[in-house]
């Protein structure tokens, strides 16, 4: 397990890794959509603004069929870099990990069957509240039913999103809560002004402590769903946090919600940890002190200039892809150096498919 | 386990019990509806006409909650017999088995989180085909994708349907396929006549005896959806059909899209294998030779006259009850005498709640 390295809680990383080993892995995908991504320059996830409400269904479609079925291409940034879930994929394969889709609020649903929880989309946060307060708590309610299921029937559940614009709502929830709440982007020189802009209108919106009205106000559906889902599914297996900011605001609403703590890690890839604006060991230090694994995928070795801008600041993470590929380190001891040369052939695959 | 017994293949249900004695079970519970019930006489699935649609989504708001929310009492006949699911929300209990819900086109969707496949209700057979062809092949997809992805988390899945007027187009369906096919009825006084009726008309409108256009003029969305999950989940557990004469369509479709023979039974009440009208083994066996595992709910022993009357021909099985009450005796080891004092303690919880 050289390939993953523990950060945070050291010793609850150590019992959480030793506990998961070769155990039985499920990989929940969720899929959602807030409106404050339309806000232009604030995100990459799609190669024009008329594309991004579909890089959520047509990450989960890629998954499932190697292929997407809401659009022709596969989820691509403006200049061609591919979506993080190739690497999403090719863990799952790997490791034959089972996983389902679960819609929390995508503007468009994807091609395949999905849990569906009828939330709605979220509202652009810089204009006006992000959700009802109602919907903060059927969402909870929604990924606690889901978490328990779930739960049940694995020894490790991953949970990984796919929510264009989430860093901002997610940023806006941690400020909202009182914390730092630095975040990630999917651009290596993060709009860390616009995104302040936005978050700053938000919070001017309300002053509220109440941990539902901070997420009515200004996150999203995939906040309080995911925060619903750790709640219930901690209480009888391990949770893999597989992301990076987002999962920060998540664990912040879970101090509300409840969580069993020893049962909770998150899971991402070195280039979240790189990103020095993030933060990211301070930001979840901040909110509660637990695990932090964090896996290299090594597309700096790769021979593929799609692959290596994943190294170089862009996209860094996104569908999971950090949480599953660790996951199919430790449930079946494939080294990432291997996995490379399974993320390359997927590559070149989906090229071929353009 | 004296309390189950095995008929069809006896070999092969031995293996299949011994098999999963004491191992991970999952309840899928597939949620449907077909017009065909809205004929007058053919159900009682519901306390009227207007209520019936609701049956399907309120069973499964009653097996989450232990109430329905789309209905304000819960499922009843219009004498005031209650649903099956009673039965099957008590095995599950006893035994700690997760659940989940699929929708294959119920009219009406459950107010908790479900699999939506984006399958629509089937229409009345009776006058006009029940399908879209292109809907049976997107069913059986949708079917083959859940079910590849329960059959991985579980070592024992258990398949559960509410449909009403589906012994009708399980009847049609096993005509259709040139088979005797004869059916159970929630009803004592069996309207086989009446069946017999609707499935004729239906049989005139084709003569195709492509497997899937027969679904397509006379099944529903639940058959070729079940077909298709146990085609993928037999591949990697055990699958057992939790129901009477819907399964056995399900099973007589399967002979085309295929399943896994040693990982597949079905598992139903004694009251179906009495029901002398549905000559219950005779069709299973005309199908394939598949172990059928009986359970006797025993209800004849109970004081409460609603849990009597399942024993004496009304309702009989449905919602999984059968199925989900052998699962949770190879689970755990309870005993039928067991569950029947929680079939009345919940029977007394639900009257009350009315």
């Amino acid at each position: 397990m050289n390939d993953i390295e523990i950060f945070g809680n050291l010793d609850a990383g150590k019992n959480f890794v030793n506990s998961i080993q070769n155990k039985r892995f499920l990989f929940s995908f969720v899929i959602s959509y807030t409106e404050t991504c339309e806000i232009p320059g604030i995100t990459v996830a799609g190669a024009n603004l008329d594309f991004i409400k579909f890089t959520p269904p047509a990450d989960a479609e890629f998954l499932h069929y190697g292929k997407c079925k809401c659009i022709d291409t596969i989820p691509m940034t403006p200049d061609g870099k591919p979506t993080p879930a190739i690497l999403t994929k090719v863990a799952l394969e790997a490791a034959s990990i089972p996983h389902l889709v679960i819609n929390a609020g995508s503007k468009i649903i994807p091609d395949l069957p999905y849990f569906e929880t009828g939330l709605d989309y979220g509202k652009n946060i810089r204009n006006e509240p992000a959700l009802d307060r109602y919907y903060v708590l059927r969402a909870i309610e929604s990924g606690r039913i889901i978490g328990r299921t779930l739960g049940a029937v694995t020894d490790c559940l991953i949970i990984g999103e796919s929510i264009p614009g989430g860093t901002t709502t997610a940023m806006a929830v941690m400020k909202g809560f009182g914390l730092n709440g630095c975040v990630s982007s999917s651009i290596p020189k993060n709009p860390l002004d616009l995104k302040n802009n936005v978050v700053n209108d938000a919070l001017m919106r309300s002053h509220s402590k109440d941990p539902y009205d901070v997420i009515a106000n200004m996150g999203d559906p995939m906040i309080p769903l995911v925060a619903g889902m750790i709640s219930a599914a901690s209480q009888s297996c391990k949770v893999l946090l597989a992301g990076g900011t987002q999962m920060a605001a998540v664990l912040a609403l879970g101090h509300f919600t409840g969580y069993e703590k020893d049962s909770i890690a998150i899971g991402t890839t070195s280039y979240i940890l790189n990103d020095n604006s993030a933060n990211f060991l301070n930001t979840i230090k901040e909110i509660d002190d637990v695990p932090i694994l964090i896996v290299n995928p090594r597309l700096e070795d790769s021979k593929i200039q799609g692959l290596r801008s994943f190294s170089e600041g862009f996209v860094k993470e996104g569908a999971g892809a950090g949480g599953t590929i660790i996951s199919a380190i430790l449930k079946t001891g494939i080294d990432s150096k291997k996995l490379l040369e399974k993320f390359e052939e997927e590559y070149q695959r989906v090229v071929t498919l353009q």
